[in-house]
């Protein structure tokens, strides 16, 4: 019999209706003759307010205990789903991460997969059951529960389907699947019917809200397919997976934008050995996470350093470089309200011309580029925040993206 | 270093400020010089609105998965707990029923402890820390989670202290201990010093909702001493305990009152063998809990058989004796809004005149009994609702009850 891998978002729980409505989505997919494992993450804002309950008790509370907290949440969802299911006369049994065994690290808060065991989920399957597994909890060593971070479910997901050997990943949320840039900003956008692990890895990772990278990652490792999918309706999603086309393909797949940027500069820093490592080690040590990097030499043989940081990291970041400025030498500068704007496609740095068609609508529309950071399919440029829409529409029409495939 | 068990009730729990209150309390007691294992209950409405939660999803939630779903009540609140004790510096870890060890058997929502493993509390506290165990909750032999039933938590908190061989178990809750009567009804009422554990199990299984019966059942069979004691205040509360001069106490300790009960009689039933199991056997198959039970037989040789039971069995109750009459014959009648008074008291039924002074004094006040019952150590009499306020205050007064010891 078939195996299905499914994982249902937060949103798509959020309430007893949605539920239900996804208990019956999963019963049809057994009723087609498929065995059923599925994924779910906390309802709606669940973990959002065990997280305010915690900080209420406390302004720093204990990760191991953290961890613990907010792995209810999943246990929550879980449970009211195989309710729901056992309510339509479906076989099903819910397991927590710690009852199915999936193995992780010690690392609370964002704990990483060691190992999935398969005989209590590989039983229930044989036993003719649904299962319904917690996302975003796994069980360390000790015994202790541990979580995988934020968006850690759609991990779980393609950690178990790699884990049962399943066929592929099906990826439920609250959009239709990847698109060619926002639609929320370009109304042209269009559904990317499929697209590689490296360019939704870089979509996702420069602000595409649509799947978590690791979970991304973690498919291309095994070339497991991944389809990310409404749960509200019908329509199929976007498939993820190695590609065999690629190269026929356009070039530029999809325009990602990100307004979460603000940028730091120490100006006039000492150019010696161990001066990056001197800045960056205790941003670090403060979690704070740190995004472009430049440096350049200027003729005085002083170093300028820009960082770009997430705007809750910003106030931390701007405190220490700060303090290290005293320390080292040099001056400070810092600026919010930035923006990264992408283009994303296979084999845009191999193909001449890309960039410098970027670069130069943008200047046509009098966006300023502050700083620019380039990977193998990725052109990233940090441009003001206001400049966002314009950006993004002008790159959607100027790589055609509205045509079809 | 002497161990110290506590449990904390789901009102002493109930927000950010009395969990704060409570970690205290835990921490004040560790810095005496003792080791502490704490058990909790789920903060204040939790369970309530998880059974809500799960009746929005469905109308008969699966037993397996609503154990489960109501463990995270006890899971969250274990774990903040912990978090504000980390938060005052005190070396602490929260350990659910199956990290713990809590063996059950596997009757899901109302499971019965068949043993605890030691070694990983036991290696806890030897490392120092606190323990935070959640109340309510066990593992059967699959690994799946089980719970003990409403009032689980105190029944969790002895059966640690009996497995740990704790000298006590302080019992933490939102009234001061046990009274002579409800202080609600009765000004005078008394709090009791001492009390031993038979007359509070009658105390509590006649209403008085100081402690779950179950929990001092455990109680006694350990011989533990139990303190039930109010967690806002520190003066002292009842110690429940095997009573060493009993003999030579007041035997009326206290007038219990439960308002909860409506009467079912059949009347003209066949008088033979095996009906009463005809009657009582479908309604224990319905889950309906009985209480009082009154036969007798008339001189036509037909039986009338009465039994009370809590409101909400009421009509489910009413339902299946109308059933059973059209099938075996007889007629039903039912009266709702009547409720229970007991005297409790060691050596009552030994010593004579009680029964008859708390049927004179009802009688003066003009209260009518409907059913009497007696215990070797209590007399209940069934009287109507609105005779409750009446009844308890006259009988307290008749007993003497407002005098110290």
């Amino acid at each position: 019999m078939p195996l299905v891998i499914q994982k249902y978002g937060g949103s798509s729980l959020a309430d007893a209706d949605r539920i239900r409505h996804v208990a019956g989505r999963i019963k049809r997919t057994r009723d087609a003759g498929n065995q059923v494992v599925v994924v779910v993450s906390a309802m709606g804002d669940t973990t959002d307010d065990l997280i305010k309950l915690a900080h209420s008790v406390t302004d720093e509370p204990d990760k191991r205990e953290m961890d613990l907290l907010l792995s209810t949440g999943e246990t929550q969802s879980a449970t009211l789903v195989a309710m729901a299911m056992q309510a339509m006369g479906c076989p099903v049994v819910s397991l927590t991460g710690p009852q199915l065994g999936i193995r992780t690290d010690a690392a609370y808060s964002r704990a990483r997969i060691v190992d999935i065991e398969t005989d209590r989920v590989g039983g229930e399957l044989a036993n003719g059951r649904c299962v319904i597994v917690t996302g975003f909890q796994g069980v360390n060593q000790q015994g202790d529960v541990t979580t995988l971070g934020r968006g850690g479910s759609d991990t779980s997901a393609v950690a178990l389907a790699c884990a049962l050997r399943a066929p592929r990943c099906e990826i439920y949320t609250d959009v239709d699947g990847g698109f060619t840039a926002d639609p929320r900003v370009v109304p042209q956008a269009r559904q990317l019917k499929e697209i590689s692990y490296e360019e939704m890895l870089e979509l996702a990772q420069q602000g595409a809200r649509v799947m978590h990278p690791r979970a991304v990652e973690l498919g291309e490792l095994y070339s497991l397919p991944i389809e990310v999918r409404s749960s509200f309706h019908d329509r199929p999603g976007t498939l993820i997976h190695a590609g065999e086309s690629m190269e026929i393909r356009k070039h530029v797949r999809g325009i990602a934008h990100d307004t979460d940027v603000a940028k730091i500069t120490m100006l006039g820093v000492p150019d010696r050995p161990g001066i990056a490592h001197a800045i960056f080690a205790p941003l670090a040590d403060a979690s704070v996470s740190v995004d472009v990097i430049v440096q350049t030499v200027n003729a005085q043989g002083n170093a300028e350093i820009s960082f770009t940081v997430g705007r809750t990291d910003f106030n931390r970041a701007l405190q220490i470089t700060e303090e290290l400025a005293r320390t080292i030498g040099g001056t400070v500068d810092s600026r919010r309200n930035l923006a990264k704007v992408s283009i994303v496609g296979t084999g845009l740095q191999s193909a001449p011309g890309y960039a410098a068609r970027m670069f130069g609508v943008l200047a046509e529309h009098n966006v300023n580029i502050d700083t620019i950071t380039t990977s193998d399919i990725r052109i990233t440029c940090v441009i003001d925040e206001a400049a966002v829409p314009e950006a993004v529409r002008t790159l959607h029409a100027t790589f055609e993206l509205d045509r079809e495939d």
